[in-house]
């Protein structure tokens, strides 16, 4: 029970200080010059990543992303029922996170979630920038946290990978790179972000298995291994 | 006495150094635009973390925070009477560099101590903020500096998690999360900061006491852990 | 195999996430104040290479730039035909991040390749800078992941020292370093960026030669090393 | 030999990288919004020191710092004869680097050397930030590589460290703490810089002795370190 509380309270804070870092600190993603712009929300997203990596690792392993639990799941590395409930206490966690955000935001007189969504006509990039992101982050977690790479790293570079994905998708989509992250303010705020929900759960998926993929050619053969 | 030495130090350089980069380097915390920005802010009290952990880290812990204190007291990790010392070390510490500071803005004509506040009628925002913000910071903390995290990598998680805690809370109270840093401020410069300096120590205390409560739940039965 | 598909999927992000800030995230390298800023997009080149790092450091070691692989060639540490190789599926690798990326900016209705040039008149400058760079770049490279550097921090030292390097060189040359990362945008975009592709070649094949002979001078005699 | 060699090439890159930074992307010393602002210089200047660290920090220990140099002396971790090698090599190192820079801008018809000053009347406060800042620095360099550290993150805190102080103490004096980074772009450039060398030489000398003497006393009686 323990690592899907870990799973649920590492998304909630994902939620809260990601989106809540666009929402609080001053329109951000929209523009640059109010706020902490739009790399302060890009390293927002990172460190609640980084923070919960260190703090939660031990207990779940900090996936807080139903994409990397898929691509951990295709990479044999968690049982089917286990990925279940990641998914599940992972979505719950992103719902807790708007909510909390909302009780701060809503007596500060501020509206916004920090929700995923994407301009008219843009679909066809949005589901390419999704889709690539998301094979990118899942391919470094797999590779970050396996026996090749040097110990107790993964969380700093799954964290700092984040920020590099927020920088160049936030005018695309905001970015998502995890269902869980858009579905939590979709369904808490409603309109526009509810409606294209599906492409930030479809596309990351497809994103994680190819990672998933790509990482298990990667393994097959050891001694091809430098 | 080294240790109580050192968190003095500790918290004279945190609050020297984050409260400094507000007053110093440009009104960074009303408006982007001028001086390093809100992230500029949000980064320095940051990296003083960073310094100070793997400065002081081997001698005292480096807390320079009661509230972390009063979590790792709580975690069972410290004696009640030492703990009282960090604190009050603590407290004379962020004294210690809010003067420093002063000696250095008045000589400049600048004027700011970097305290904490929050706007007429958002006292409840404010209030579930730190209470919130201080539960994340206290448990990246208690888990970062656990066994199940990898060693070495705490001041660096524990520093970042307080850069992302700055960028979001900024806008809402400036951040305390620290009641030694709110009281440094508050007292060398008086005003609306004194007025206010309870909830920047009963909220921090209250968000510390439900880390330890989450820690010692994750900790409480170790076989149940992956 | 493996390694030489690990080196062009490792060029690709970069290329895609480096370009791509600066391309998306709004002629960023032209002038602050829209989307990331210079600083953003320098912080991206650098994280892709701490992401990829990670992921496929154990793979291949993650060059990702036919300069470290020139400048590992002569320190001894790769073959020749590897270094071929490597060389080869980098620029195939750069040219399909620059493929991704224009898919992704067109569909937006967004120009601009991310492709370095040069300002009429400042071709000294420029290969003063291209080279020198290159040279701290492959020596930071050379250095960090020897026997004399602790071990796993190589990845987060090269991907921040490209950061650095980004941060000062933006405004010459938009930043090589990298032949690699120059042949991508100047082969898909074309114009002046092709014209000018030669400059980004032979500088940092230069530069990394003089890191190479640097460090070999710096390993010569071990025992004159404190 | 090797040693000194590093260390000339160490603050070379410090120099050139950071005044760099400064000169090259766009008056960011004196106001934000041109180039990559106050926060980028404040970055490179300590990601140049990150960069060094793991570079040259297996040669000589990277000092790259006549002030560090004294610290690391007067804790007896180094001979008097070798530490007026170091600091030697570091000025030399230092006019290279100004030297590097000025061939670069003034191709590119910039001026500005990246030069430490202080505005007419701020005498007191800026010898008392130079002072305490390098104290800060240095204890941090000293504890950092200590033993009660974790090893590997030495060059990750003090590069980070120097971010912090050039984030608060660029308006000040644009940030010294480094007798050698001060000389050389003072002896280049010559000026006011010149006129007023003497407080950057001054001033981090007698911060880094007492820094010296408080980590002297953390370490004097090991049994009352927790």
């Amino acid at each position: 029970m323990k690592k899907y509380i870990a799973e649920m309270i590492g998304t909630m804070v994902l939620v809260l200080m990601g989106c809540g870092s666009a929402v609080i600190a001053g329109g951000a993603a929209e523009a640059v010059g109010s706020g902490v712009g739009t790399l302060g929300v890009a390293i927002a997203f990172g460190l609640s990543v980084v923070a919960m990596a260190y703090a939660i690792g031990g207990i779940s392993g900090c996936h807080i992303n139903p994409a990397i639990t898929l691509g951990v799941l295709l990479a044999g590395r968690i049982k089917v029922n286990e990925a279940v409930l990641y998914m599940l206490f992972q979505v719950i966690g992103a719902l807790l996170g708007s909510f909390i955000l909302l009780s701060i935001s809503s007596g500060m007189g501020l509206s916004g979630y920090g929700a995923n969504s994407f301009a008219e006509g843009n679909l066809i990039p949005a589901f390419i920038t999704e889709t690539v992101f998301t094979f990118i982050f899942v391919l470094v977690v797999l590779g970050a946290t396996s026996k090749k790479s040097p110990e107790g790293f993964g969380g700093l570079a799954i964290g700092l990978t984040l920020v590099l994905i927020h920088i160049v998708c936030i005018p695309i989509t905001g970015t998502s790179v995890n269902p869980a992250r858009s579905i939590g303010p979709a369904l808490v705020g409603g309109g526009i972000a509810l409606t294209q929900l599906w492409l930030f759960i479809v596309a990351p998926f497809i994103g994680a298995a190819i990672s998933a993929i790509v990482w298990k050619y990667f393994e097959s053969n050891e001694k091809a291994v430098k």
